[in-house]
């Protein structure tokens, strides 16, 4: 039965996971974060993952409303796929000696978040609104549009300076 | 060191590392979707995930091009992302025990694949872009589109009937 804890009979049994798997990635992302935020060293770059980290802790509490409005118990269940992107975002930011560098793989890894969640999101609001549960898929609603702005904002930071800026300190061919 | 083979000292190194990880990430994928394709019932669906791996078969290709054009030997590195969201994906279809809910659930795993790639194509053409690689970021441009737009199609599917159909044959509450 791998990760889970209880078969997955129906639509909603697959929403209820799907919220639980987002839940521990939420979680994952709050632990990570600050660690991104302390290495990062382009001042725009660093508030930007600060102000998401603040949208990242609401987005819990909205996690667990919904879990409260579909009268289901608050909780996590593990999520490869979150730990999977954290752990190759660590190793790659681990291994940039140019802070400049590193700067630009923190955005990637940051995207590639991102980019999980915007998928994640996107199908639990599809699933809430097809279970007729519109009140869940509306509280989740605004996540997905701080998930999407963030994404954007992060392209908007490296296209501004963070890649120019990569790609002159550390040079373009080593 | 991580998983890196050599350290990521400049742009160009960590553009290299993470050709090497898309490389990795669709190769598994190409491994991972002809199990999927048996599993799901849904005609459309087959079919979509089928011309997807048709695709991702001419992804790899580009992603060698790239490589050539770049003077650097074709090689993959471990991706640890791409391998937790796979493994999420069997975990979640393997326990779902109805096959309208088993079509969800194969729609949100390939849709959580195809959004980690835009994530990765849409850095690397970025990086091509200012590493002055014009022509890598072109040769990769196309691949983008095609992950957009059967993102596009698992959504367009997904609302169309296969949603619909989870939701009638499970149920919408145990």
């Amino acid at each position: 039965m791998g990760l889970l804890t209880k078969p997955i009979k129906t639509l909603d049994d697959l929403f209820v996971h799907q919220l639980q798997d987002i839940y521990y990635a939420e979680q994952q992302i709050t632990k990570a974060l600050p660690k991104m935020i302390t290495k990062v060293a382009d001042p725009e770059l660093k508030q930007a993952l600060e102000n998401h980290l603040a949208e990242t802790r609401k987005q819990i509490k909205r996690v667990e409303q919904v879990f409260q409005m579909h009268g289901e118990e608050v909780r996590a269940t593990s999520c490869p796929a979150i730990d999977g992107i954290i752990e190759e975002a660590n190793d790659v930011m681990g291994d940039a000696s140019d802070p400049e560098v590193l700067d630009a793989a923190a955005i990637a890894a940051a995207q590639a978040v991102e980019h999980y969640e915007i998928a994640r999101y996107g199908t639990l609001i599809a699933w809430a609104r097809q279970l007729g549960r519109p009140d869940c898929a509306n509280a989740l609603e605004p996540t997905l549009q701080e998930e999407k702005a963030a994404d954007l904002k992060l392209t908007e930071i490296a296209e501004a300076h963070v890649n120019r800026a990569a790609a002159v300190t550390g040079g373009s061919r080593r």
